[in-house]
C-alpha cells in the first residue's frame, strides 16, 4: 500500500489525482511526484440522483481534496478517473454505467476543462491492474493478467506496458469466458459464464443455499440467508469457524477461475496474475492456492512454470493509483504547454 | 382432490389411516373404505424435542383422529406412514432423519403394537406417486414416475402398480442424476446433481442473485435476497409482476428437470410424469410445460409420444392419500384374523 | 459358460430353443430341460436379401438345429428369439431393424405356426442381461442391471424376476443417457449421449486420433487408423504392448459409463451391475474396476455399498439363453394343451 | 494470393526470404521490395533423416531459391523462418519439434551466419496470422485473431501492429482452451481442449463414426473409415454428395470453434478473426459462416458488431510470407551496415 509521505521540497512540484468512480462510493486521491498519496477524499455516489448532480459532485470532491491537501490546480498535471461500465476510452466518454444510470457522460471533456489539465477515463480494472502493474504486485511484469472476484468478476491486463483494450472500449471481460456449457444464467444473459459460478455474489449464493440446508451452521448464526448479509467478510469468518461446506463452495469457486485463468495463459502467457477484491482480501491463501493450483493443473506443461499467482497489494487505492499513473504516462503533456 | 363425504351405511365399515411426517409438520388423514378423506387433522412435528416425544404425538395425533372423526378403533384396518430420509422398509424403521435429528425409529412396529392393525412405512416420494397412481394425475398408468422440486428434488416411481425400491431402502433418486458435469456442489457432496441445478432452493438462490443485481425489481421489493423469504409464492408473483429474469431462472431450471427425466424415460419408459410440490402448484403451466418441452427434445424419437407430463392433482394429501391405499393393498390383513 | 451334457434320460424330456439374431450373425442353440446347451448352430444372417428370405434362414436354422440334436418337435416346448431394434414385445414383431433392413416382421406368429409351441421375441440385450440373471454374473440377483458396450451402449434391467420393459417396446437405453451436455453428436441425432462418448466405437475413434497423431504407436502399426481395424482386441493388444494413452483413453470411457450406471443406480439401485460384449471380454479387469470405481464416487454414500460390478460369464450365449429361458418362464404352455 | 510479378527495375532491389518449415514439406519463397513472391520452392522436410541433414536441406533450399530466381545474395536482406513447436524467439532456436524429432536447433544464428543477413524464426500459425493482418483478410486490421483448424487447431493475434508473445515462445494457444469441461482427451494430456474436439482429426474421427454406422454412405464409399482418408476434401465432397450427418458434425465443430472464438473476443477484442487451413478451404462458407454465427452468439452483446470472421486469403504462403514481412519489419538491418 502506498505510504502518505511529508512532501518536503516536493511541495511546488507536479500532483495528480486519480478517481475511483464507483457505484456505492467516489474516491479521490491526490499523487505527488513521486507518486505517494498525499490525500484521500471519500464520498458517496449517489448515481439515483442524476447525471447533472453526480457529475458536481465528482468535480467538488476533486476540488476539495486539493484544497484540503493545500495544493494550487496550477500543479496538477492529469486527472485519471476508473469508471465500471462500456466507455469511450478515446473520446473519455462514459457510455452506460449501469449501476449509476448514467448515459453518455463525456468526463474527460469535463475534467479537461474544469481543471485545466489532461484527463483520462480508463475501465477500473483495468486502472486497478495497471496501478498493480506500476507499484504493486505485478510490478516489472511483462505480462500481468488481473483477476478480480466481486458482484461480477472483473479482468484486466497489462501486457508490454499498455493495457490491452479495444477499439473504443476495454476488454478482457475473463467474466464472460464460459466455463459450463449450458451453466447457470449469467446477469448478461449468456450461459455459464465465469461471473455466474464463480464470483463473490455467486458464491453466496451458494453458501445461502448451505446454510438454509443447515450445513453451514455459522454463517446461518451469523449472517442467515440473505445475499445482502453474505459478503467476503461473512464467508470467511464462517470457514473459520468451521462450516466446511463454505470452504468446499469457495475452492469449487476458485477452481473454476483457475479454468478461466488457464484459457487466458493460454492465449496471453501472463508472466504475472494478480487477484484483487474484497473476497481474495478476505480469505488470500485460500483463493490464490486454489486458482494458482487450478490453473497450473489445466494449462499445457510448457506454461505450468511460466506465471506467478499472487494477491493484489494496493487495496482500495489501486483503481485510482492506476488511473492516475495511466494518465502522467500517456495523457499529461507538460504544464508550459497550457500557458 | 379426494372430497370428504358422508359415510352413511358405511359408518360401520373398515378405515385406512394416512399420516405424512414432515420436517415441520405432521398430518393424519382418516380414509373410508371408499377412500375419501373423512377427518385431517395437523400438528407441528417439532423434531428437535426428541424422539419419544415425537412418537407420542404421531401416536396422539392418529388416536385424536380416530376420536374426532368418532371411529372405534376396532374398524381401523391399517395405518400409512410416509417420511423422508434413510429407511428399512421392510422393517418399518425410519433409519435417520435428518430433518428431525431421529435415528432408528420403529415406526412399524410401534404402530402395529398400539392400533393393532398392520402399518407400514414409506417414503414420503414414494407415497405421494403411489396416491397419484391411485387416486390423482397418473391413474390407471403402466409406469408413473413422480418429480417433486422442492428444497431437493424427490422422485418416485410406481411400475406395475408397485413402487421401484431398492432392497431395504427407496430409490428413484432422480434429484442425484448428475445433470452438469463438474456443476455446482449438491447439498449430498457430489456435484452437478440435478437438485443442486433445479431445486426450488436453487432456484431461488439465482433468483436472489438477479434481485441483488438488480434485474429483479419485483422480487426484490417483496422478498429481498434472502432464501427463507423467497418462496414459491413470490417467485410466481414476480414473474406474474414482469421480472423476466426470474421466468428464465425457472425456465432453465425445467429444462433441466427434463434432462433428467429424459434420463429416467430412456430408462424406464413411464407413460406419465407427474410433478407436484409447492414450485409447480405456483406456477403449473410454465414448469409443466417447460419440463415437458425439454423431456421430448431430449428422448429418442421413439420414446417421444410415449409419455405425458402433468401436474399433480392431490395436493398436501398425496402422501398420507398414498400411503394409506399401499397399507391396504399390500399389507392390510382381514380383521378377523386379528381377533 | 453352460456347458454341453450327455443328455442321458433326458432324451425323451422337454427342450427349448434360444435364437440370436444379430446384424451378421444369426445362432440357435437347444437347451435341454437343464437348460444345458444341447447344440448350437451358428449362420450368417445376410439381412440384406430381405426379409422373407431372412426368416427362412431362421427357420431352416431351427429345424437343423433340432434335427442335428436328434430331437423331435414334440418335445420342444417354446422359442425365444433375441432381436435388436424397436420390437412390439406383446405382439412379437420385429417392427424396425434398421441393421438387417427388415419391417414388421411377425417373428412370434411366424415362430409358432412353424413349430406348434409358444414363441416370444426380446430384446436381444434384455435377453442377454435376463440370462446373466438366471444362470450367469447375476444369479440370484434382487435387481440386475446390464451394461454391453459395443458400436453403441445397449443395457437391460430385470427387476424383481422380471424384464423391465415400455408399454410395447423395451427400454433401458443406458446408452442415451446424456452424460456431456452439449457433447457429441450421437448416431441418434442428440448430444452427449453415452454412447456417443464410451462406446467401443467411440473409443476406437479416439483411439484412432491417438494413432494418427502418433502417441498410440503400436495400435498404428497393428491396426492403423481405420475404425474397421480398431476393434476391442486390438485396443487390448495395443494397451498391453505400451500403448497408455489408447489405456487412459479406455479408462476415460469406462468413467463416463461411470458416471450413468450411477444415474441407474440412484433410480433402480440394483444390487448386480452385469457388463458384458466383445470390449469388456477384451479387458475385463481395467473396464470392470474403473466403473466399479467411477460409479461409486458418483453415487449417494447410502448407494455406495449397495451393488456389486461384475463381467459376464455367459459370452455369445447370453441373449439365446435368456431368451429360451424367458420363454420357459413366462410364455411355454404345457404341450398337452397343443396336443 | 499474391502473385508473382515481372520485376522490371527492381530487379537490383533488396529481397526477402520467407520459409515454411511444415512437419512433411517445407517451402522457401522469395519476395521482392514490393513483397511480391518471385519464386517458390518445395521439398520434402525428411525430418526423421535427423536435424544435421534437415538444417542443410534448408540452407540448401534457400540458397537454390535464391540461385534459381536469378538473385545475388547481397540483395538479401532478411530472412524469417516459420515453425511449429517450442521455440526461443528471441535467440530463434527451435526447441523442440516433435513432428520432426529435433531438438535445440539454433535456427537464426545458422541463418544469419549463411546468409549474412538478419534472420527470425517465429511460429507458424504466428508468421501466418501476420501475413494475413500485412496482405490479406485481416489487412489493416486493429487486432487480427488467427484460427488455424487442422490436426490441432492453431492461433495467433497480431495486436497494434505485433505479435502477441509469451516471454520467449509463442502463445494464442486457442487450441487448448477447455470448451467441455471433463470432454475428450486431448492429444496433450488435458480434457476437452478445442482441438480434441473440433480440430480437422476430431472432425474426421467423428465423421469416421458415422460412415461405421452407416449413416454417411458417400463418406464411406469414398474414404472408408480410416483417418488417413477422411481428410478435408473427403469431408467436403460427402458433404456436398448428401451426407447431412457429416454437414452436422462439421457445424457442431465449427460451433464450439465459435465458443473459442468469444472467449478470446472477451479478452482480446479482436477486431477481425481469420480462418485458415485446409478444412476452411475446403468448406469456407460453411466454417466461417457457423463459427461466426455461433461467436456471436456466445459474446456480450457489446461485443456482438465489434468484430468480421473471414476466410485467409493467401492459403500455403501465408506462413512465409508473414516470417518474411515480420523480418523485414523488426529485424532487418540496412545492407549498408552489413558492408
Amino acid at each position: 500500500m502506498a505510504k502518505n509521505t511529508t512532501m518536503g521540497d516536493s511541495s511546488k512540484s507536479e500532483v495528480w489525482i486519480g478517481f475511483d468512480l464507483g457505484g456505492t462510493k467516489m474516491m479521490a486521491i491526490v499523487f505527488d511526484s513521486a507518486f505517494n498519496a498525499v490525500l484521500r477524499k471519500r464520498r458517496k455516489t449517489k448515481g439515483h440522483e442524476g447525471v447533472q448532480s453526480g457529475v458536481a459532485r465528482i468535480l467538488e470532491t476533486i476540488s476539495e481534496t486539493l484544497a484540503e491537501a493545500g495544493i494550487e490546480r496550477g500543479r496538477l498535471r492529469g486527472i485519471g478517473l476508473g469508471s465500471a461500465g462500456p466507455l469511450d476510452l478515446d473520446e473519455g466518454i462514459i457510455l452506460d454505467a449501469p449501476n449509476l444510470g448514467w448515459k453518455d457522460v463525456k468526463m474527460k471533456a469535463t475534467l479537461e476543462k474544469e481543471f485545466g489539465c489532461p484527463a483520462a477515463v480508463l475501465n477500473d480494472v483495468d486502472a486497478g491492474v495497471y496501478g498493480e502493474y506500476r507499484f504493486g504486485a505485478a510490478r516489472s511484469s511483462r505480462c500481468a493478467l488481473g483477476v478480480f472476484p466481486g458482484t461480477g468478476i472483473g479482468g484486466g491486463c497489462v501486457y508490454d506496458g499498455k493495457i490491452i483494450r479495444g477499439k473504443t472500449n476495454s476488454c478482457m471481460e475473463i467474466g464472460h469466458i464460459q466455463v459450463i456449457p449450458d451453466g447457470p444464467l449469467c446477469g448478461c444473459g449468456l450461459r455459464g459464464c465465469l461471473e455466474a459460478v464463480a464470483s463473490r455474489l455467486a458464491i453466496s449464493a451458494a453458501a445461502a443455499q448451505a446454510a438454509y440446508r443447515g450445513q453451514a451452521p455459522h454463517l446461518l448464526d451469523i449472517a442467515g440467508t440473505s445475499l445482502d448479509e453474505i459478503r467476503s467478510g461473512a464467508l470467511a469468518e464462517s470457514i473459520d469457524a468451521g462450516d466446511t461446506v463454505v470452504e468446499s463452495i469457495v475452492r469449487n469457486a476458485a477452481r473454476h477461475i483457475g479454468t478461466a485463468v488457464a484459457s487466458a495463459v493460454h492465449l496471453l502467457a501472463p508472466d504475472c496474475i494478480v487477484l484483487g477484491g474484497g473476497l481474495v482480501e478476505a480469505m488470500p491463501d485460500l483463493i490464490v492456492g486454489e486458482i494458482a493450483s487450478s490453473a497450473r493443473k489445466k494449462v499445457l506443461p510448457s506454461f505450468a512454470d511460466t506465471f506467478t499467482v499472487v494477491p493484489a497489494e494496493l487495496g482500495d487505492d489501486s483503481t485510482a493509483m492506476g488511473a492516475a499513473a495511466w494518465v502522467r504516462e500517456f495523457s499529461a503533456e507538460p504544464i508550459a504547454e497550457k500557458v
